[in-house]
């Protein structure tokens, strides 16, 4: 009903139970799971492993990992999964241990999201999270491609964390975007009311995924997957791997 | 994760399309659609309907309406549906036309929620607007049961407005509950922002349905549907209708 202009448009998911409202084969989709997959994804990458491979089952993700010789990592339910070497934080991750290194992840919510999304069809999809913001809105903005902001939640319930990242994202590129999304103005609203302080946000909202994460003792987490630009790279989906975008290390 | 309390808990679903991650079935279901189902079902109770049967496609509403020689009623797509004779708008029900009268009433949204819910085995359903917001409270408070505040959304897609009343009962009745969900917290974060001008909140923010009511010239219908109280009734589902709570009249 909004007048039509020549911007491309952005819509927001708030779960992965929604993503199929959105027509995608045109769009860049940004898979958003702040705590802690996409943080630990730009991590890795920023940190010179070769690449990602994203999977939706432990039981692949040991298998292909074996094939391949890789790194097997994920969660479930907040912590590492039964049979994987490696948990879901971005400090299992340091340069000395993961550069030149092929990862195999599954997780909770983001890794079965992104592949409800290239099941889709989605035209492109790069992940997303407060470590690489910038990397992020800056190739929205380039590429001007249509948008949707995906947010990977918790078991399908909105979560508080992925719903602030798009906020973030909004309020830095809006000016870009025709944005004619409900979903995208409450986002932008409650990254309003919690910028100044993320984490205090988190807390003071006791948000599910901060008390499950809290629990298991892992603040030190939240806080670093709630800081800015700590890991300035794009991961995109290329070929069944997330690889960092112009890949100059 | 939460230590447990002895509050009733209270979640909230921002769309029918995330319905099915409640358990619902010793709850109390409140059925939001505040552009206008919702809005216009408390006021023609409190202007004397009789009652309300809520369907689910036009072709019952038609066949029910000529069975129970009843007033045919509803919209698609925010317009009167073809077929009908009244749509959808608080201002078609005064007490001069509606009193003693019974209403079949078919909306795109708000009643295609009622029946999911009923289908779903909710232990209890009450429907929600501004219009009747303290009588909303007064209830939950008062009953003690578990709590689903269920937006109806704008076909499964989140809307602002139902999720701003979910977030006025959220911080009217918190203390009263066990709230566990982020979305709830979101609801509130939204309504904080909101909450000193709703109309101007919506119109800053262009909100989709906002913008449909106003193509059609509706500015008071949304205004009417976004004040506290005008219609205090409670309207509960009993034997497949809805009826005003200790019916009065």
């Amino acid at each position: 009903m909004s007048l039509s202009n020549n911007k491309p448009s952005l819509y927001t998911s708030f779960s992965p139970a929604l993503l199929n409202l959105y027509d995608i084969s045109n769009s860049v989709v940004v898979i958003i799971d702040v705590l802690r997959a996409t943080s630990t994804i730009a991590t890795a990458l920023f940190n010179g492993a070769k690449e990602i491979i994203p999977v939706d089952s432990v039981d692949e993700c040991i298998r292909i990992g074996k094939q391949m010789n890789a790194i097997t990592a994920g969660e479930r339910d907040g912590k590492v999964a039964e049979g994987l070497q490696y948990g879901n934080s971005p400090f299992e991750y340091p340069e000395s241990f993961i550069a030149g290194k092929t990862l195999v992840l599954t997780t909770t919510n983001g890794t079965k999201l992104l592949h409800m999304a290239l099941a889709k069809g989605a035209n492109e999809i790069i992940t997303g999270a407060f470590a690489n913001i910038d990397a992020v809105c800056d190739y929205l903005v380039k590429t001007g491609k249509p948008v949707l902001l995906a947010c990977a939640a918790w078991k399908d319930r909105i979560n508080i964390e992925d719903t602030l990242f798009a906020g973030a994202v909004i309020n830095k590129i809006k000016n870009h975007f025709d944005i004619n999304c409900d979903g995208s103005k409450i986002a932008a609203c409650l990254l309003n009311e919690a910028e100044n302080d993320l984490y205090g946000f988190m807390k003071t909202n006791q948000a599910t995924h901060f008390q499950r994460l809290t629990n298991f003792g892992l603040e030190k987490d939240i806080k670093h997957c709630l800081t800015n630009n700590t890991a300035p790279v794009l991961p995109i989906y290329q070929q069944g791997k997330l690889v960092r975008l112009n890949n100059n290390i």
